[in-house]
């Protein structure tokens, strides 16, 4: 009988910030029992993945493997921990836990993709634990950007594993519960204490403490009470906190206040269903707002990212649901900008420029704080926890190879493992046991694809090089039959000597179909080859590119 | 008779960091004589223009009058400001003025181009002049991220306008000439002084003084001696100032120097011959670099944005040129990321991290300097300078808005002008006086096309929705020969149910054409259409998508 094991294998979010999605197995080698952290997505962008709608892990692995799969946890809200939920549960098929919060936002992602929200269990923090399997696993609040995330403390018959899900050390975090320091030290006291972290990396290059959300109430209140015209404000629809101290800004100043955009409205929907969220200033609606004098009104909006179909964007190119920001206004960005967003950032803040609104952006820090731990959190967290090893997960390659030093500067064992790399967690180390083949799976319209499929390298394709198309009839006897017809989409329409492309290219084909051989006239392969090396022979010549090309020739046959 | 005026007209560069071509004239309304300051392009991405090679000014305005243009000036060699002459040229003929570095690169820009370098002029610094129709004009030498950068005095009945170009107020600047107060000061007071300061806007946002290029040198030099593996560092390939000090960190820490990318040994040989760089010290060529061992070594290399193609990145990904990085090693970012190439950097940054390469970036400000002046810089400009009035160039929006709102509030009477407006600088205060049409201008591959022309809009479909090919063939009596063909490209090739999608829109075509009536067989528009929107409610139900169609119907003619 093989020894029983304990491992970790993450699918997503080791080796990059997104699409989080963490194994953890228990038994003996190859019939360990399963469990998984989190099931997130993320987001595409028009140089690696244009036209694709989400990018989800593949999960081919754990699919392959569903009757070992024991539980699914979701730490918390956000779309790169829970986003994939739907997409991918048909695969999977196991009872999924949560708090309510949380929980909530797993049930609407399993019934937007047509899947039952009865899979999802509601679960109270520890003490309250969900045993699954050989893991016994309970709910921590920690304290981060939206209401209610959890670490994971997972007891195994290999150790305690603490999970901690994305977190900061917050004392006073506005909305959620604070940094509880001495339940942490408790956690780390029961049993044997803590075998394993597993930590959030995200800021580990940060080098000052991170700061609480609650700092940001008094720069915030005074920035709102010293504007004259309308205020809007935008934050991360799901940083509940933040717009409690925005909304109270607003209020505070004597302005009524309008949430504008879906995502935000049902963010506060849900947390006050949930009862994470109390007390939160009374809202006007949209229709209403637009009766108020700009001076008394405040609007709170989605598109702090710079997206083209949120409010921030739609307000800055004109009117928006009977709304519109003039000169003397102020909009504010109570918001980082991730890298990647700034083009669509920036340019939302030049419409406004020309509108002659004033744009408050965070470059002093006043107006948002991360809701990540920064470098000497995390050595405060490795100090007081003491586990005996630490894997690095949530960050890039380079956030997992610098928390890994730290770590090994503290004495502590740690390894950097990216996705699909599979860790033996028993020993007195972390030791890499396998590579797994993984990899990301996209959300096209409404059919998921491998990354490398093709499908998306083709539209890269068309959109450098443009397309070419080429359909020639060849009658019974191997013959053309008339001319090639040629159609160009995404090239220029006319060459270097001013005559259309199109054409010329069909005068070039024409020449050569009045000489080719038989022979390869009537070989589909070598006809196609031969056209299509033509045709990116002459628009090299003419405009300088050589663009993709499809060739359609229809044989007439004998009737 | 018309009374004369002065004009000046951005037709790139104002509202924009890029492209810069800035026209001033004189003369009566619609007869005004002409000088173009600068010609230069901007970098095109995926996002927004696939493919493309370069974005240019659209100059048509000024082609349509170039019988009217007396000269070109170019104020330094970046290619947002020289890039764009070699392309534009041949529709504006005019001659060409520039200092030896930068006069350097507008022959080579013309040659590359196919065009004589014959039309470039070397012009020595003030108190040489140069006299373009009206205009009487200087360069003055500024300091800058590359050598011989020039503001320039021009001298028109009008007034003096002073166009700083780029410029920073650097006291030692490593290579080429120091800021120079007294000048300046004289330059402001020979005869009226200023009338109109053009100035540099994009570091309006910075509210410290900028930092000497001359501060960088020790802590680089410390930096270098502290590494223990080979050392490798990127910057503008252009910045020769800092590739001097780079070279000389290596030196001082007893290491051969090895420059990697061609733009940087092209930038480096141009500034010896032209004798703007002295005392560079020696290099090893990369074959020789291959046989020092590494602690011995230093490499300076291009692509500090990046790219693929730079050397930075090809190192990331393993040996290049015979030279290859290793754990232990470090690299350097002795640049800024500008806004939009994040992306491209985090790449370079991981791939490092995962091959155990330390790098070092910029986030502490000690291994780069701008060479743009901040906002104190600005003010001290303003008032050393003390024009009538203020255009504010070389920015976005926000730059040119906060830049006159600065010039505003002491007093000094300022306009925002963006690409296509025409200023009247005649008066006491600039005045807009038309809007022109204006616009973008892509090379891509060999062929200069109109941004709203079509063709990249294409591109993004494609490459956003897929491409759909349908060939029909209709016999002599209007009757569908065979089955329409259907070609998919760029996307997903099965549908929900599994089935080839391909085949499934081949399929509903073929149901549709057994009963399509005579009327719409005989109309090739309704055929078209028909087809088309068939394709698209089929792929939209079975993929999710609408995709781009092509239709093409062959008719036989009665033979």
């Amino acid at each position: 009988m093989t020894k029983d094991r304990l491992i970790y294998l993450p699918l997503g979010g080791a080796g990059e910030i997104g699409m989080n999605a963490y194994v953890y197995g228990w038994g003996p080698e190859g019939a360990e029992r399963l469990i998984l952290v989190d099931l997130g997505v993320t987001f595409p962008d028009m140089e690696t993945t244009p036209g694709v709608d989400l990018i989800l892990p593949d999960v081919s692995w754990l699919a392959e493997r569903a009757d070992r799969l024991e539980a699914i946890f979701i730490t918390h809200a956000h779309e790169d921990h829970v986003g994939a939920l739907g997409h991918l549960w048909p695969q999977l098929r196991a009872p999924v836990y949560a708090r309510s919060f949380t929980g909530a936002h797993a049930m609407m992602k399993l019934e937007d993709a047509g899947q039952s929200g009865d899979a999802v269990t509601i679960v109270r923090p520890r003490p309250e634990t969900v045993d699954a399997g050989p893991f016994r696993v309970q709910f921590v609040p920690v304290s981060h950007s939206i209401p209610e995330s959890a670490a994971l403390i997972i007891d195994t018959p290999g150790g305690r594993i603490l999970h901690t899900g994305d977190f900061k050390l917050d004392g006073s975090p506005v909305v959620g519960e604070r940094f509880d320091a001495e339940e942490w030290h408790r956690i780390a006291h029961e049993g044997d204490g803590i075998h394993v972290l597993v930590c959030d990396s995200t800021n580990v290059f940060q080098p000052h403490p991170g700061r609480s959300e609650a700092t940001l109430a008094e720069p915030i209140r005074d920035l709102v009470a010293a504007q004259e015209g309308m205020v809007v404000a935008t934050t991360f629809a799901s940083n509940v906190a933040r717009l409690k101290t925005l909304a109270e800004a607003g209020v505070a100043a004597g302005r009524s206040v309008c949430l504008l955009g879906r995502a935000m409205r049902k963010m506060v929907t849900t947390a006050v269903e949930t009862g994470v969220l109390t007390d939160f200033p009374a809202l006007v609606s949209p229709e209403e707002a637009a009766g108020i004098p700009r001076q008394n009104l405040m609007l709170i909006v989605t598109g702090s990212q710079g997206e083209r179909r949120a409010a921030s964007a739609q307000l800055s190119r004109g009117k928006y649901l009977g709304l519109e920001m003039k000169e003397g206004d102020s909009f504010l960005f109570s918001s980082k900008t991730i890298p990647g967003n700034e083009a669509g950032v920036i340019r939302v803040m030049n419409a406004y420029s020309e509108m002659g609104v004033d744009v408050i952006d965070d470059r002093d820090g006043l107006y948002h704080v991360s809701g990540h731990a920064n470098r000497p959190d995390l050595e405060a967290v490795h100090e007081l926890m003491k586990p005996a090893m630490i894997l690095p997960m949530h960050g890039e390659h380079r956030h997992l190879r610098e928390h890994a030093r730290l770590a090994q500067a503290k004495g502590i064992a740690s390894e950097v493992a990216t996705n699909g790399t599979m860790v033996r967690l028993s020993g007195r180390k972390p030791e890499i046991v396998e590579y797994i083949d993984t990899g990301r799976t996209y959300l096209d319209g409404s059919v998921l694809i491998g990354a490398m499929d093709g499908v998306v390298r083709d539209r890269i394709r068309m959109a450098l090089n443009g397309h070419v198309l080429v359909t020639l009839i060849v009658d019974e006897e191997d013959e053309p039959l008339g001319e090639a017809w040629v159609e160009v989409m995404g090239l220029p329409p006319r060459g270097k000597h001013g005559a259309a492309l199109d054409e010329t290219i069909e005068s070039d084909l024409a020449e050569f179909l009045e000489t080719v051989p038989g022979k390869i006239m009537a070989d589909d392969d070598k006809l196609d080859e031969a056209l299509r090396r033509i045709v990116r022979q002459v628009t090299m010549e003419e405009i300088g590119k050589r663009p993709e090309v499809t060739v359609v020739v229809s044989r007439l046959m004998p009737g």
